[in-house]
């Protein structure tokens, strides 16, 4: 069984997330998943939600459009996300944010249909704010952060301390997990220690040359 | 010294709220407020802001637009509004729905410059997560019984009294007031009845053809 | 060698176009296609575009997303949906309408790297205008008509003939398409007989019983 | 009678457009329109539209809302602007673009109602495809250049007069104004001579020490 304890890889719309590429991620997130008993999550491009699901990887979509399926041309609702084989969905990251009460209509989708809702939100305020909606995890990532290799575990740990504080008493079952500029596997193994139930990565993991021993070193902290 | 009771006039986008219209309702707001210790707020569209204020009625904005003053062509800021001589803000109203970090950035604003931040959340959950971002007040307003003349605090009494826990235990300051259906002086005595601080008007009093009555007898029931 | 006529479907989001129903769309295309010489192309939801790309049917996008690749979470850039497989980009769509820098951007993409820009608008007008910007296709349709089964061909044939002439006037090469209620074979051919270069069929393909037999007929009135 | 040429006077949200400084530029324009019987428009932020219309100086709002009037919360439509005594809308502004099929819908309603439309567009394409829509008045202005006090007539002349021959194809009698870093009355008189009806400025004016020498010396190269 495994601990609640999360890695979340957001693959961007990097071109290194293109093609197969997400779906290697996808390999190499089920193996060190099942070396740790930790969740390691793949979150690729919407184009290869299918490719990444089918390698048995955890996966979520990187966003969801507040819609039923129907008669809505090109927009991506949580029913479609649920067809490719993916168990969750990332939604209102700091790079596609969405209004409140989409959000709420998203994480109530996802608890209809059986999917996960993991919700960023980047100050304490909104975590706060979005734990109320009762999803499965928040994220809180400090945009400012994002994309630099500047840990927020390292930079702004009260961040992180004080958003887990937010979250207990308003929903205390809600894990929370801290991303922006983590790099390497001390800035989660530092997130983990100030209390978070894991970390979201991005950049770092895709566009790395060494990506099978990254993600396993990051997994390997969890615990 | 006024209690901390609230009625607040919506008048929306109806013709019955341009040109003088505004000011008009704004002297009977100004009128009932004395009459009865209360605050009656009111919302003209964004072209009356000045007018209204300047009859010394307490004044909101119906909107506003999450940026600050600059180089911005078309755009609506909390610093514009304040310069208009209004002492507040109503946003996220379900007609008009921000961004969770929207709604973030303006109640902020609100706090900095001096303005009164109202944010209306259309079910119970997303009032929780209004009332996390510390607000001045939070409405409440089923949008199905927007504009149908059947009050929410006849029809949904419960999510009135829903949605006051929900804030008393996250930010148990805020006060909260019901909208949605409210034509009659009756709506708003059981909505304060069931705990709200008041009540949020719209098409009632704007096209109602005794407003000033009506004004009187719902801002007489708020104590 | 293909005529410059044009069948395009449009899955939309219909759950009866999720998981292999795209695919099995994709192939009846690909072979009606090849029986008529005509260009039969299908536009699955975006998980789907390279499981759709991979049976040899010309596929286009339903949307894009007006940005690039990097470090965008949760956008499907036109660099993307060409990683996929597919071809082309269906945009504009009246259920999912672009502001007008953004039609640009994305014409301009596609000219870039070798997609093909379909470019729907909804009147006359704003058909002549999108025609400005040099798309490869341009597609009305009255909204109004959009999945009520009454064609544009025989209620509103005008308005075929008349954004045909204006397009002609603004850029003579680009062909133009009819889309709105195609439910048969009829609707086609009374299309291609008002000037048209083809038609724009969604919910009559998708949601049919002998899908193929619909899709060969409807190719088949191309010519 | 005033001829066809036009100097629009873009305020933005600049704190110096605040308060009476809108009607104090209404009535210099007012002034200079007079003595070189040329339009000489003024656009405040909304909630000031009325106290320049109030000037008698030609009055247009900044930017509106695509609806009409109505149980809209926070929106500001054509019929409201008109009701404030403004005679016309910019509109697409680079700093707030528009749907296109808003674009148009606001290009009808301002032709419906009686007001003048003048449409921003940023690129010699997106010039053409807005004058496919029967706009009063086209203004083309690079967005690169916007606020850096480098003219668009003095740095890219062939935008000015390639804007212009494309829309005389399309729609010859539209006028064409040329903005972005319009600063002195010698780029007015360059645009002039390229062959626009005249030009869009806005810091320059705004923050000028000298306002109303500007105003007048630009007005007086329009002819």
């Amino acid at each position: 069984m495994k601990s609640e304890r999360y890695l979340i890889l957001n693959l961007k719309s990097f071109t290194e997330s293109f093609g197969s590429n997400s779906a290697d991620i996808g390999r190499i997130a089920k193996g060190a998943s099942e070396e740790y008993g930790v969740s390691v999550i793949v979150c690729p491009p919407a184009p290869w939600l299918s490719a990444v699901a089918e390698t048995g990887a955890e996966t979520y979509a990187q966003h969801c459009d507040p819609c039923g399926p129907g008669a809505f041309t090109g927009f991506t609702s949580p029913e479609m996300i649920k067809a490719t084989g993916a168990t969750g969905i990332l939604m209102n990251h700091s790079e596609h944010k969405l209004k409140l009460h989409e959000v709420e209509f998203l994480v109530d989708s996802c608890r209809r249909i059986g999917l996960s809702a993991t919700v960023c939100a980047d100050t304490v305020n909104t975590v706060a704010a979005v734990s109320a909606l009762g999803p499965h995890i928040v994220a809180i990532e400090p945009p400012e952060l994002i994309g630099t290799g500047i840990s927020v575990s390292s930079a702004r740990p009260e961040i992180i301390t004080r958003a887990i504080d937010a979250v207990r008493k308003i929903n205390g079952s809600v894990p929370v997990i801290a991303g922006a500029g983590i790099t390497g596997e001390q800035d989660v193994k530092r997130s983990v220690e100030l209390g978070a139930s894991g970390a979201l990565v991005a950049s770092a993991i895709v566009r790395s040359g060494s990506r099978r021993e990254l993600i396993y070193r990051m997994a390997s902290e969890l615990l």
